[in-house]
């Protein structure tokens, strides 16, 4: 029973959406590092899963509102996708039917979109692989849906538990998907990045052999706190 | 990974509430009604569970922003409760803790608040019960809870799949917990209401024998669809 | 995605009951010793609870096969009961939703309808319990249904996993439910008197302190399978 | 608890098919695409899951009833494999023990037959992975099973919550598992690639950056429901 | 698949017990007491719950290992019963089978035993609860076990995830079950009792509408972490 | 609530450990192979999957038990690995953060370990599968984790509901994983060869199209049950 934030039957044509470049560096910086670099917030739920292994993608969040059962409001949606958007559906109350597959997959990548995060379920999933469209989703399930009821495109959503405005960046990979505020973008690039040169510095000296106790200089705090080797 | 809308670190005071007879109106009709009257909406998460069976109650809601196995904010957020209040707590990242126990529902009762609704777990429930203060939660756990990290009180929250804004009307029974926006709380009482009378000459209606069949004029709509009997 | 055996778009008005007699037999031994009697078969699935504990009932089953998140069907299967009959709600595929509220409990019980069985949600839980009217179901939702699509009445349905024909001896109490074919009714019976008969008398030896092992006569097995006192 | 509809003891040696034509046609049209050619019914449950990722077959139902932690019946049913068809396993009681492996694998492909649909557990999945043998299961477990109870081959069962009778089509691919009734399965197929060669011109246009709104025509309708756009 | 520590096959038949005295206080502390005096350990997976509500007991554990859908064991392990015990189920792979009803509770209330506590299901709950047995379980299923399997009596166990070795005590009630170490019982009980008093003296300023904020003194550090009122 | 048999705050420094020759048998054989051969018991709880698909591997245990959301002792725990072992995580309380990533993977293949097994998170899946380092756990979760609070190395734990001893042999492959206990992983090595053995040459006879049913001599048996072939 997801009881939104939003009003239903409205189209948000205009949105203000992050830096490109700013977006692109958060994609190569990747879920776990962006979560991390902005305080540990913003994951999605982890029952949204990649379709496919191996996708990594960020890109600006054109919010869809979607009845349950009913993929309407996603036709509506496609049509204010930019590219490097990318598409985060929100369900009115839960359900699993199959609201997406092959053929709005088709028409989405013809718009330059660059993924789709849905909190329902996604089929024609072999296609959606060999087309290479990034989808993570609730399930995987055939069962089809219909047209009938309205909700929006482009107002504030919960999607798989977490508040997403339109506009937010989406960062999505195999660890799951991660939403930043609009605003917060820059920033967060700005310090994942330094996470990045960090932890590179310490990848070399893992790979050579020393040990993250005497790297981050564990061994004190350890036995202050009682640790006993016997 | 309840990713929340509101900021964390503040404490909001001052909330419109709707009228209290309103609120009352609301109590007596009862969850399902209420969601039918509202049009079907507004329904929270059905894993919330009354701890006891038999109560009803509406309320406002005072909302708490809590942190994961982390009950400070309910502390901060007791001192904003008013009388025929309802508090309505949120949680950063999911949790079955024990957030609750009979000493906050002590401290609850004494400023008049009429119940709990929690995304997370409670305690002493045999004290709760024995104590009369309704409590809906996500789950019963021992676990105790820490008081380290900053939420909100009085912000808009997601808590059992919902959001929820402080002065919201909170309406829960045994179906479970529905949330009324504050602005529509007055109308949406009066189609309660309607749908209560209705309710009432057909309940006669099927007592006495009659068949929904025949009070909805069902037959010949079941015909057209082409129902055999045989 | 419950696929079931038999059509939709039918309604069965004549269909074959057991002896009442045999059924308020199996309702006096009560699931667990009707199961047993049976050769451990017939068991619905445990996801299926009362809504309220204590009730032991049996019947023959009235059979609805409903579309989900629609209860016209249980109307249509309303007409059908007679005095003794337990309703059994199928559904095409699952469904929380609540299909059956204080209204259609009424409708039942003004026919002599002993209790509900149902693969679906059911809503006015607290009206159920103060009427006395028992239902086993899979959720408490107070989530409306609407009244669209064609299913079927006394047609063979899938109900929490178990395949139930119409006329079949339901058993119901706190344990769960289970399912007796008509035509085997009255030797379960016979065989679960029996079983009723030796549990009594082992029931005294076990109030006056023998044990397990005594009556039994286990000691021997277990020492054949080398279990060692220490 | 899953009480099949069926008799246990029972080896049924002829089961009629349908047209290895359609069958075949059937698996080129996907689960997808049948399931909604069929009207949207058929689809086993979604918890049924490919080992490995990109298989699509159909095949002609050789069904078996099995046993909790049991595979004797498998080894029953697999004398009674033709060329094309698909084993169904049905369990009585639900079982996640890995009924199935590489062994059993081999005999069924030894005969021809294109693949495995358990409503129970697998194991040696990196076996089968390898081997190229399908198989959609419940669940990946390593635990063994005996050979000790009767259950039947080729009678009716339930399998993943749906109705399959000896001789249905099964349809199977990453989307789950579609099972079309032998009688209907010429239709179907019609159906089915009337479907396609519709989707097929449809998926030229969304490939040319046409809108589904108005491919299908979708902006009045939305109107007249009311959809602002601002 | 719980992998038990022990070794099948044995009865030990002489454990040591904490004194009496000190279980019983632990018992009048209550599940959430004695968990926090010994420093938030000890409690087992919140999905053992109680049968029927209300009932707070202690007592040494006698444990059981059994076998999946097999309670053999079980009558093994009455005998080793003593006044004041409580049976701790561990079961060697997961099981959700009715090991348990009422005759086996006859036979255990006959010998002196507290309650059970079962990581498995149990059945005749009706009858458990109208003679007032203790039951806490994973499950209520009517489904019937089989003698055929050695397992131990007074071995550690893992039940519901935790530990627990023969002798420990155990405190159960609503909020579920507690084990704590035999040697540590009497330490803790003291902790517990120094909490409570603690609590009590709370609880009346608690009732006086004194608020958690000025009872724990929480004002300052809440602001010095940076708490805004708006 | 995984409430651990073993001390906090200590480092085992010195385990025993089996026959590396033993050990790389096992892995060879794998996991239904080894489990089989054991008498089917040591399998961990089947929610421990492979991160990626296709590894089988043995290693001797490095045991690691862990605070909720801490992996401070997973560094302690790396100081303590041999060429040859397997990391196993056990977790005091359960919980889904994402202890390990690419950092501490680079770290293990630094000293020669074989893999990880973790009753938790992991993340940076995408780089543990390009660096072929294989993991089986319990969730993929991007949320990162603390370094506060001791736990122990190299005790015994609770591991995905199994009890693992530090030098017990871990086996792991796309099946699950299993543990044999160090002092019998020789005669287990024994029988599961003898098994392989037995299994090939049935593998060629089923190649070969003979049915199971004349391999093992069924036919006999079933018809003494009373199958009945129709």
């Amino acid at each position: 029973m997801t009881y939104q934030p939003g009003q239903t039957g409205i189209v948000v044509q205009t949105i203000e959406r992050a830096d490109q470049a700013v977006i692109d560096g958060l994609a190569e910086c990747g879920v776990a590092t962006v979560h991390e670099a902005q305080g540990r917030k913003g994951l999605l739920a982890s029952y949204v899963n990649p379709v496919y292994s191996g996708a990594r993608v960020a890109g600006s969040a054109v919010t869809v509102l979607a009845a349950p059962c009913d993929n309407w409001m996603i036709h509506v949606g496609v049509e204010q996708i930019q590219e490097g958007d990318i598409m985060v559906v929100g369900v009115i109350t839960p359900s699993d039917a199959g609201f997406f597959g092959d053929l709005l997959a088709t028409s989405l990548m013809a718009r330059g979109c660059r993924g789709l995060v849905i909190d329902g379920g996604v089929r024609d999933v072999k296609d959606l692989t060999e087309m290479g469209f990034p989808v993570w989703s609730k399930a995987v399930h055939a069962q089809g849906t219909i047209k009938e009821t309205l909700g929006s495109v482009n107002v504030p959503v919960i999607c798989a538990e977490a508040h997403v405005n339109p506009g937010d960046v989406i960062v999505a990979d195999d660890d799951g998907v991660c939403v930043v505020r609009r605003e917060e973008a820059a920033e967060v690039l700005e310090k994942a990045r330094a996470r990045e040169a960090n932890e590179e510095s310490k990848r070399e000296r893992f790979r050579a052999g020393e040990l993250g106790l005497d790297i981050y200089g564990m061994r004190e705090k350890l036995a202050a706190k009682g640790l006993k080797y016997v």
